[in-house]
């Protein structure tokens, strides 16, 4: 016979101790909502376990009740994946207590962490070792390891370093029966059976929890050379991008791009970080190399490739950072354009990749297509150009517009920017994974055969459906 | 009903016309064993399709009639993985007429080619198209980029630029009830849904058919500069690849090393290939540094590195290549360390991988307690140290022996490898795979919890057990 809530959170106590099961709702407010308050569910309790025992005995007191879990790391989604739903008879399971950092290897680049580690206290670990973890992004003061894992995060060094998929070589995941499947090699090779591994990455929690993980460190650079370029058009961005590939490899740490309206929002919310370029230009990249001999090596290479594309036409002005000040600047302004959108109201937002030679068509198509149709809009788009990933919002023609348009828009807008990303076989979600905003898209997007058969993974893994149910693959 | 032979065979002909379809013995004979003579099967025929759809057809006609299917590429694997069994109720399905390149995208740096592309042909295509794949190894002229997916090969550039697994973007496969799944998105970036793509690769064919995918291309590097170090240790080497990670991190694109055995042997059967290094050494290594500004400066960043090692005593001797000519016979040393293997004989092979952290300990503590064993025994120890991969191979006492011992010596020596392996963490198949040979080995390796999953997972997506049977992950 299934246990009452009383006897359930009993038997959580008797896991995890009386202060580590938040009932009462103020405690639990936090747990049942993301950052942005777009979602907001209930919850019969958070739970706060400190070790994968801990976890792996909640999860089978769960599944032996047939109560649903949502694993939560930071709460720094952006799609809801990790906020319950509104029925009250799920738990929260928040890996935050599990912040141990197992192990460092230095020589062999990798450090061993719990799913809890602060991104933030990742990176420090890697530095006071002399090495350097690359995965980098707006919320990495508060987001969790096992959450950048769980979305496979993406960020500014994705151009050089990959997603978080490509810089995890092992995991360490409570499944969803309670079974612990350790697989926490520290290998940069390991072909025996079915990749696990990345199967786990990007499932939000859906197939399991992820409880630790073995991350690729790399070297410390010698010096970081950052320039802010003018581009008169996408299709030069896109040539800029092909330059700085070809002359500077893997050197190549940061492509990013602002278009002219990012820009003058940037300007009007903060003018301190208003572009030092003389505009408008269509677009400003910011460039960052990574050197591993001088920072004059550094100032060289990226003085070569800039004077061959201002010669071009491709660049028409570029500003090298004479200091880690204003290197500083150039990644402040990049990094304040979601804020400065944020400050204006809600927009109608879309994480979308492409091919980068397909950028400047989607670009072009895109925007005239919307302008067309909604005189006066602004289309902020920016975003990690070097991966082909646009952040290509949608904001109402002025800001007392913003919210009204917002609200009866975005459907519509959304509909229509992703079918010119399926066009052009782009993805509708090229960073922030699905949650249970885009679950309905899921099949549209990646069509039917490849949703069955991420149904039959879900069905066979987790097969009465308790493990985050409701995000990403619906059944 | 089921078909007769008689009428699935004309069903074959049906789809692919008779001259595709291979039924008698003599042309049937080299779809039946692999390269190296280890493993023989019997089939009903092989098939050669010239289409996905086609691939589709047979499948379907297949799974009707619960006929197993072994798919085939450029049969060069190591494990026996497309072998079909002894039953000669199973059907090969080569892909070696799917060989098209469908797309290339300079700009986006990718290439679509479907899965009988021969490795060779891929290259060369993305030369001709001034990009660069960096994928080699010593099969490269036979075998196909779909047995390379479907084995995640490793090669000799691991250690800049992944797996195969990590050169590659999308997927086009035939599931097991030949179900067309595209996947075929040339992005850096999709976080929609499961990541389905790494579970195919590696997966020898045991979950579907790849039939298609999109690789990555790079820039193609100005200059590549080899040198050949002599090291005193393996604890040395391990240092040396700390500071050509540290000096010239992603530039670094070769680290393989081969122990005094193994250049023994080589000098031995091929004596213009003997090392221009006084020796004997413990080990030499020969790395490989690209370059994407000029020879000059490859040449610089070479020696800078290598005078601190040589300060340090990691390195006690070292040669440049001073011409391509130079450069081509360090690799040609190194490849021919494994045929020189084959010219002596058989011996028992393990294709480790272990932290690089971890080498140092694994060398000695196995190299001792084997020699200690089997007094005489010589250890040919060589392979990508850069990616913590060894083929750390075993012969008998002398070439007389070498069959005897081989028979006799084998399952004992792969058990006591082994267990040291397991013991610091590594894997028992860094590149070659699982296919037949390591089947049984995999529950201990990886753990009854991660076999559950790995079976859940072939049985929710082939529930017949038809594709590849009995090859990875047995039921």
């Amino acid at each position: 016979m299934a246990l009452t809530d009383q006897e359930l959170i009993a038997g959580f106590i008797n896991i995890i101790g009386q202060e580590h099961v938040i009932t009462n709702s103020s405690d639990l407010e936090p747990y049942l909502i993301d950052w942005r308050k777009r979602y907001r569910g209930q919850a019969i309790a958070a739970l706060r376990p400190a070790s994968t025992e801990e976890v792996s005995a909640i999860v089978k007191l769960c599944a032996a009740n047939q109560i649903a879990m949502v694993p939560q790391g930071g709460n720094t989604g952006m799609c809801g994946g990790a906020t319950p739903n509104p029925t009250g008879r799920q738990v929260v399971i928040s890996l935050q207590r599990m912040n141990k950092i197992r192990e460092l290897d230095a020589s062999n680049q990798t450090i061993t962490v719990e799913a809890g580690v602060i991104l933030q206290a990742l990176q420090e670990a890697a530095t006071a070792a002399n090495r350097y973890f690359p995965l980098s992004l707006g919320a990495e003061g508060s987001c969790c390891i096992g959450g950048n894992l769980s979305t496979n995060a993406g960020g500014t060094s994705v151009v050089r370093y990959g997603n978080t998929r490509e810089l995890c070589l092992g995991l360490e995941v409570v499944m969803p029966n309670g079974d612990i499947l350790n697989s926490l090699r520290s290998l940069r090779k390991d072909n025996t059976g079915y990749n696990l591994r990345d199967l786990f990455i990007g499932a939000e929690g859906s197939l399991g929890i992820i409880t630790a993980a073995v991350m690729k460190l790399f070297p410390v650079p010698v010096a970081q050379w950052t320039a802010l370029v003018a581009v008169p058009s996408a299709e030069a961005a896109v040539e800029l991008l092909n330059r700085f590939q070809a002359g500077a490899s893997a050197q190549l740490t940061g492509f990013e791009m602002m278009s002219d309206e990012s820009l003058a929002l940037l300007k009007h919310y903060y003018p301190a970080l208003a572009s030092p370029l003389a505009g408008p230009n269509a677009y400003e990249v910011l460039v960052e190399i990574s050197d591993y001999e001088s920072e004059e090596h550094a100032t060289q290479l990226m003085e070569s490739i800039l004077s061959g594309a201002l010669e071009s036409g491709c660049a028409t002005d570029a500003a090298i950072a004479s200091s880690l000040a204003q290197a500083r600047k150039f990644w402040d302004m990049r990094e304040h354009v979601p804020l400065a959108q944020a400050d204006d109201g809600p927009n109608i937002k879309h994480d979308v990749s492409l091919p980068t030679s397909a950028i400047p068509t989607f670009v072009a198509t895109c925007n005239e297509m919307l302008r067309k149709k909604y005189p006066g809009i602004r289309i902020i788009n920016y975003g990690h150009l070097g991966d082909g990933n646009l952040h290509y919002n949608v904001a109402g023609p002025s800001s007392a517009e913003t919210e009204s348009f917002f609200v009866n828009r975005s459907k519509e807008i959304q509909a229509l920017v992703y079918k010119e990303v399926e066009k052009l076989n782009g993805s509708i979600s090229a960073e922030h994974g699905v949650g249970q905003q885009k679950v309905d898209y899921l099949k549209g997007h990646r069509g039917e055969v490849a949703l069955n058969v991420m149904q039959a993974i879900k069905r066979a893994l987790d097969p009465h459906n308790l493990m985050n149910p409701g995000k990403v693959v619906s059944l």
